[in-house]
């Protein structure tokens, strides 16, 4: 059996699948509204949060720029904390926007320090709003958005997360943390193919939205809105997503969150130890390594683009490689969504085979 | 057997759905590689087109966004042509943008006349771009686009055009036309669940590309050109749209373009004198009806509502609404992708029946 082990896409679950291949209905129509309704009951459930919250037929990315253009207007100063690639792509996008990014950027493999943001904060009182991501998917690195938040809101700032390989896989109270603005993508923990962008809104986030001046149209949060107040979006969605979405749900909720974080925990340790029990080093700082994702160092003398193509044609496992500047540096094992400490053994097993082969 | 006869989403056939179950795979890998360029040329054959062409994952309102964004500036003054619901969001959303936009409106189930078009470019010589719907799904109308591109490129502007629910159902060749971009969605007769946008993109587009000054990140079309020449898209696309895509393709291409265009010609008579077989009346003039949308005027005293539900319920034929100001003066059976003669008469045997039980 061959194993998906990107940071996603993730494997889905026959169950959601089986529910992907749903036949069309109408998007305006009852039966559709009830779903989508039900669905983002749910998914405040699993946010943790009172807040509103939106399905976006888009990726990640979508979703972060709805996160911007929503809640800042050109000329608005954001900080924008970054660890990593993903990091940097919210940054350049707030950028495209005409915010003056002030851009805190701390090596790639560490977590961003709560102390700098302060800093940063109070060297310049002008900042409307600060953006993070809770977990850098590029480099294994999980920020301690506890902390972060504690000091954004002892500025009162605006906090805009990329949520997009966390929620749903680690622990992110989105109320508890006062996240204004939070965004996660269908394609991460959520077991469910790539298409829709889930993102929660806050009353903060809102009045922020009421000064905005980005342009913004596909992405407007107010229109989401008045649609969802009759059970639609305003544009058209990805209803098959929306089904297997559903389904998906249904599984988490039965689940329990604190067990599918516990797992996910599990799963990250079992990562950990297995790279480390073959003599590999992990990229970040082991304090900070993620849940979701496990990057590895590459050894000097090692091919890693044939060990992928290897666990690949041969074991049929798919892993990552290094992003940007890390590419041929790390490779990259996605846990998130459907997997247990099975699986990993299984990877583990095979890169035991798979690296003297490419080793010089 | 019930029928879904909205403007979409429309039906899938059976293959299409079976792809949409498929697992995930690696968005970076061969193998969807190799599905994106071959999607893609797939793709040009049935737009008619030598352009670039991309997927976007969002719906069609998404598509048109891009069109925008890729081309125009703030301050840009724009035609807008507009004959119905659709025309004007695509208006709104160039406002939205800062272009300075000259609408052109033609009354509801009229089509855009071009000599005016020609009378407003005379008029305004500082006029960058026109933007106009193909066909107007909110009205039943197609508009003359050979005659419209014609009187837009003797002014050598560029030509931004809405084929959301023509492509692919209704002839339009992008080169011969000389459409500068043009866009659909997978929801229309493409036969696919929606969540994926395809848009074609012009050389005279690409030198407006790079002059436009509009804020883009998520839609900028040289980021979609770049990753698609690695057999990418930017960001995670919707991976199952993309599946059930590539088989629909596959029978598009089996039937063969002018008989889809025939196929649409003869449903489209059959919904029109099936219509006017029940004493009602087309809501547009019948010379500019649609082939892929009729709209149907509410007569006095029905109860359009009612019948609406009683279509769905009893017979479980879903057709559509009137939108905004048209919602009760009209409503629409959509007619466009997997649809037979058989389908139609189906239709207006079941308007038979109900039709005598909602009106005064």
């Amino acid at each position: 059996m061959g194993q998906l082990r990107i940071p996603g896409p993730t494997p889905c679950p026959p169950e959601v699948l089986q529910a992907m291949a749903g036949q069309m209905i109408n998007h305006r129509g009852p039966e559709f509204g009830e779903m989508l309704q039900d669905i983002t009951a749910r998914l405040k459930q699993l946010f943790q949060t009172k807040n509103d919250l939106y399905l976006l037929t888009c990726s990640g990315t979508g979703g972060l720029e709805a996160a911007i253009v929503n809640t800042l207007s050109p000329g608005d100063r954001v900080l924008s904390v970054t660890v990593g690639v993903f990091g940097e792509r919210f940054t350049g996008m707030a950028e495209e926007f005409g915010a003056e990014v002030i851009p805190l950027r701390f090596e790639y493999g560490q977590t961003a320090d709560p102390d700098e943001i302060r800093r940063a904060l109070q060297k310049e009182p002008e900042i409307k709003a600060v953006m993070v991501a809770h977990n850098e998917t590029s480099t294994g690195v999980t920020n301690d958005l506890a902390a972060i938040s504690a000091v954004v809101k002892e500025f009162d700032k605006l906090l805009l997360v990329d949520a997009i390989s966390s929620m749903g896989s680690i622990d992110l109270p989105v109320d508890k943390w006062h996240c204004d603005v939070t965004v996660t993508a269908s394609q991460k923990g959520w077991m469910v193919p790539p298409g829709l962008a889930m993102v929660s809104v806050s009353q903060e986030a809102w009045q922020a939205h009421a000064r905005a001046r980005m342009p913004r149209f596909n992405w407007d949060f107010a229109r989401a809105q008045k649609y969802l107040e009759i059970g639609q979006t305003p544009w058209t969605p990805a209803v098959s997503i929306v089904f297997g979405l559903s389904v998906a749900l249904d599984m988490m909720l039965k689940e329990g969150l604190s067990n599918i974080f516990a797992r996910h925990a599990r799963v990250g340790d079992a990562a950990r130890e297995g790279v480390k029990s073959l003599g590999m080093s992990l990229f970040p700082d082991e304090k900070y390594a993620s849940n979701t994702v496990t990057a590895v160092s590459v050894r000097d003398g090692m091919d890693v683009k044939e060990m992928l193509k290897i666990l690949r044609e041969e074991y049929q496992i798919v892993l990552a490689g290094g992003q940007q500047s890390l590419q041929g540096k790390i490779f990259r094992i996605g846990h998130l969504g459907l997997i247990t400490e099975e699986d990993i053994k299984e990877i583990i097993s095979a890169l035991k085979e798979v690296l003297p082969r490419v080793s010089a």
